[in-house]
């Protein structure tokens, strides 16, 4: 269970770090809509960050191959189904290593969840590989979205790494400019001075075989008011959801957040006003959610990830098979933090979520 | 949409303010669990919070009536209904307030979604009311608990109202204790001592015309590890899907949640051991769960609740019908502080996504 | 688990026949649709069948209460809620024979399902008094479409009554007429002469302490073509599993049933033309529906109820207490034909499924 | 919407007759379960009935792929992906045809329901082929019940090909026996001598231009009692839906089905009677079912499934292109009745029903 989600716009993931392939079906598309399988495959690239010498340095082909739901160019109102083979992997490693549990990882609570015969190699179903067949869903949604819902911006920004931090935006007019693009595209900053010490953080984690946190923002701009629900189906509801799926984040706010708890109700209180014949607020601390439902303002929304919990230091842990502590360093190299590859990921299934409710 | 949840433990709930009742109706519950009606009422007194100076004096009766699915003092198996009565509520002040939109509030969110068609006495289906079912089936889940995982604790504390601001609890193995219960229930502290200082935060924004906001920790201990799912039907998905359909919320995290972002993976893995024959982690970062499955630890989570929107205090908005700029003071007494009756409202839906996991 | 419906238009009916109350909670409306509860009422009423001498004597208000979700006359938007409250009855009777299980009835497979828990009076949950809250599902269901889909009109006739059977009607333009309504509305017959013999077998089976089954007919015109899913949910998928959820409904057939599987292709296949610029098949052998998906003809479908179970002659059973072989013969007066109350709840339904395609 | 079905054993079918290729998606499998691919790529050649003269020439490898969630042999607990690749299909020929909506097929209803944009090659999704990702997924429910609830056995019978009937089996316990397997399996009939009328049918059909219709029974032994539940999710409900949503069928039923409307309660009610400490029925006409949940007794239904619509007789249509009548010959040799394919499809869809409510 877990692998599937939504109402309108149904997404099913599958697939293992070292299986035969991985990939999402989509059901609930309407028909008709263009697919640009350009802008799809461009869509995995950015997550996959090939080149980008702070990520992975695994070749990551993530070439999309679409199995149905796709005619002429077009949607044909049928399940979307898209594949992404894994490409030959060194599956042999990870026999040595399935008895030490991963710190931070999944390893010890997935082998009591499945008994221990979850796939283990390479995380398995737990791999950050999975993110791919979510982007490419959220690729879809973008189309359907582009198609159908032109007005809506979706974005995001890379906020802070490790202890350096970008500032909060508190003119909301700013994302609407924001969701058009930012200077470096691979590196989505407000203030784009801070790309260089940013990067020096990750470098001095990986240099240390360590890693890094940070925090992303995203935002969806043109998003009319009496979109959502109350309750259980709000937006933060539907969305929290879907962002808590993507593996490393522990933490997600709406508008201003904690910062909200520490503040009265006449500061954070979002006064409304009438501005050139338009409804808004004149602020945002609300993050252009009431109730559950939009009022307008751009839907705004930041994400903690944690470090990447593969590092090179050795740690502490235990052999699950002979039930006695051990100690494991983790080799290979791996991404010394996961921020610079996740925002993608975090506009896929934001768009997936506004798919399931605009659609 | 919005106001049903759950697979196993299905709840859909009801009601708005000044209409003729609130409630819920709980299917997928087993047969022949005692539920102890008294401890039912109990929680929704906690909620209600009779008699508490710091919450607003709206005499709300709460009490529970049992429609169905209840026979002899056991669940039948087939749904459980209860209604909350809502008491004669002077509903014919609504109207002449009702194009002013209350800002902070869901007023104009809804008046988009609906059409106008809400009903607006008293926020109707957006009041804080409506936590009442919430806690109704909370309860009914914590008796289902009780009787089939006895092993498992609920609980929760206030970490901040205003500034003032509680520790964290680095040493999880206190969760254990405090699963017991605290001092003084009614205002659960970690440390006891700063109960006088919040409150006179609360005070003071009251007597200011306004309110302010806080942060209240959940926790669950004695969830054995593999309890849970990868992606959308994560742990974390599941109960933060819950936790912000919680009027109020604006944020939620795990484990040491935005903090983790800000340290290294050496910092923030949780080192794994065996200790008298029992894996555990030294640390809890993670907050119980990796992989969005437990694993062993108590699960410990955060949520910022933003000060209550309704204040004294002139606030700028608009009168919708005219379409122009207006001013508004809520009159009546409100909530100054709506974390001092929220935490009954964490548990309950905890205990809804403990039972639907655990059925 | 089993009471809650519904993907758009989303229903959870509650109670048990002898408990304190029964109803039902719909979600996902609507605001602003006109409800009309006299119309409301009415439904329940024709359900009740108050005064008709072959119905059961027991004297049931079936007075709905609304609980939420109307404000002004119109829908609101938020969960609509009803309620309606068992009055007196003599439930001490039931205890005696709670050990006798009625053949043809669900007390055993209840009784193994629930483990004993159930409440077992006037058949709880299982009672055909549950169809009181489908139909006033329904009738809201009906509501949304009067004003939403007014062109789409729902009815139902009796076929068939024991041995006494009414024609099939083949040309597909006389579900049109049917539509507004049949001669005696409380005995929908294509061929109002067979309403005697009907009853009479009716009467014949009651004065032999017996009962009687029977065949419904329903059918949905005005519906346009391209409504419904293919597979898991066509119309026929979502219909029949609401019809199967009527007690006593054996079968469910759509167009000609179970004739086609005894003819050829050359004879069943609908051919189409053109006939006053519009598209219409010759015939209707698929009962307005290929591929799961409306073709805009009238949806046609048949339902066989068996007799009712409950009869007063002597049956052979056992007391599954002292697990031993029983004679029961059961007391009181029941409806010898279920048919005749049935065709109300069979349209409700109905209304359900299309509210749920077309919202 | 339409291709996603489950609470526990959640299937995603997709693809479409000329795309990419077909298969499913699996989620909610537990951990562990052994898989037998030659069984289940056996089951996928029962459907493709290779060599069987009564069947379509057409040579569909049926070839399945495990995309993931087998690992070592055994279910790895993640979601279970299989692919069948559709081979070279000489495809341009649909083009011609494409405006002429062949009768008795979803055409017109899919140009409807999807604005022309469906696949329209060899019927897209609509295709008779898309049973095969079914009868994959069923095969891999048949190997989990295999594994978890050996006691259960699924079989399937041909009950009548056009006007050659089968009887009604009355004595229960013969479904224990024929749930073993038949003398020709690939030719399943309770009194083996029909074989050749059956086959004769069929051939004068084909000879004919023409195709003929037949009924299935399918039915399952070793349930317990209990299993299931009230209302919208009573066995009935939840696999008339999963039997609707095979392609050709138009009626479903259980136990006597129809023949029940004839008769009297005192006839069709199923006596109890304890024999041998067991509690059984003396008849069956319920077909293991009461009040939607097991009794203990064969679960028993027979499905009606329509000739064919392919034919090579000239029709009656239109051309929906050029709105006018036209007429049509369908080329190409098609199966002349689908009833000798069908069976293999009623359990695989049976035993996803039956894993879906044990799991």
């Amino acid at each position: 269970m877990g692998s599937t989600w939504g109402n309108k716009f149904k997404v099913s993931i599958f697939g293992e770090s070292h299986g035969h392939g991985i990939g999402a079906v989509i059901d609930g598309l309407p028909s008709g809509i263009t697919i640009d399988l350009e802008r799809v495959q461009h869509e995995l690239n950015r997550r996959a960050a090939r080149g980008n010498p702070l990520a992975t340095p695994r070749k990551e082909g993530d070439q999309i191959e679409i199995l149905s739901g796709i005619f002429n160019g077009k949607t044909t109102g049928a399940p979307l189904a898209g594949l992404i083979c894994n490409e030959n992997t060194r599956s042999g490693d990870y026999a040595k290593t399935k008895d030490l549990m991963r710190p931070g990882h999944a390893d010890y609570a997935a082998n009591a969840r499945y008994d221990g015969f979850q796939d283990y190699r390479g995380g398995g179903h737990f791999s950050g590989r999975l993110t791919a067949p979510l982007v490419f869903a959220g690729a879809i949604a973008k189309e359907i979205l582009r198609e159908t819902q032109p007005e809506i911006g979706i974005g995001s920004r890379i906020v802070s790494i490790a202890n350096v931090k970008d500032e909060p935006i508190k003119d909301w007019k700013r994302y609407e400019t924001l969701s058009k693009g930012f200077e470096n595209p691979a590196f989505p900053l407000y203030h784009a001075n801070l790309e260089d010490p940013m990067k020096q953080a990750i470098i001095a984690a990986m240099e240390d075989d360590d890693s890094v946190g940070g925090i992303v923002e995203g935002f969806i701009t043109g998003v009319k008011p009496g979109i959502g629900n109350p309750f259980f189906e709000s937006i933060e509801s539907r969305l929290s959801a879907l962002l808590f799926s993507i593996p490393a984040v522990k933490g997600v706010t709406f508008g201003a957040g904690f910062d909200m708890a520490e503040h009265r109700g006449s500061e954070t209180n979002d006064a409304l006003r009438i501005e050139n014949g338009q409804i808004e607020t004149l602020t945002n601390n609300n993050g252009g959610i009431n109730g559950g439902i939009s009022n307008g303002m751009p839907i705004v929304f930041q994400l903690a990830f944690k470090p990447t919990p593969s590092i090179g230091k050795e740690q502490q842990t235990i052999n699950l098979a002979e039930m006695k502590d051990a100690t494991l360093k983790i080799e290979g190299r791996h991404d010394p933090c996961i921020v610079v590859r996740a925002f993608p990921v975090v506009e896929a299934v934001t768009a997936i979520c506004m798919a399931d409710f605009l659609l």
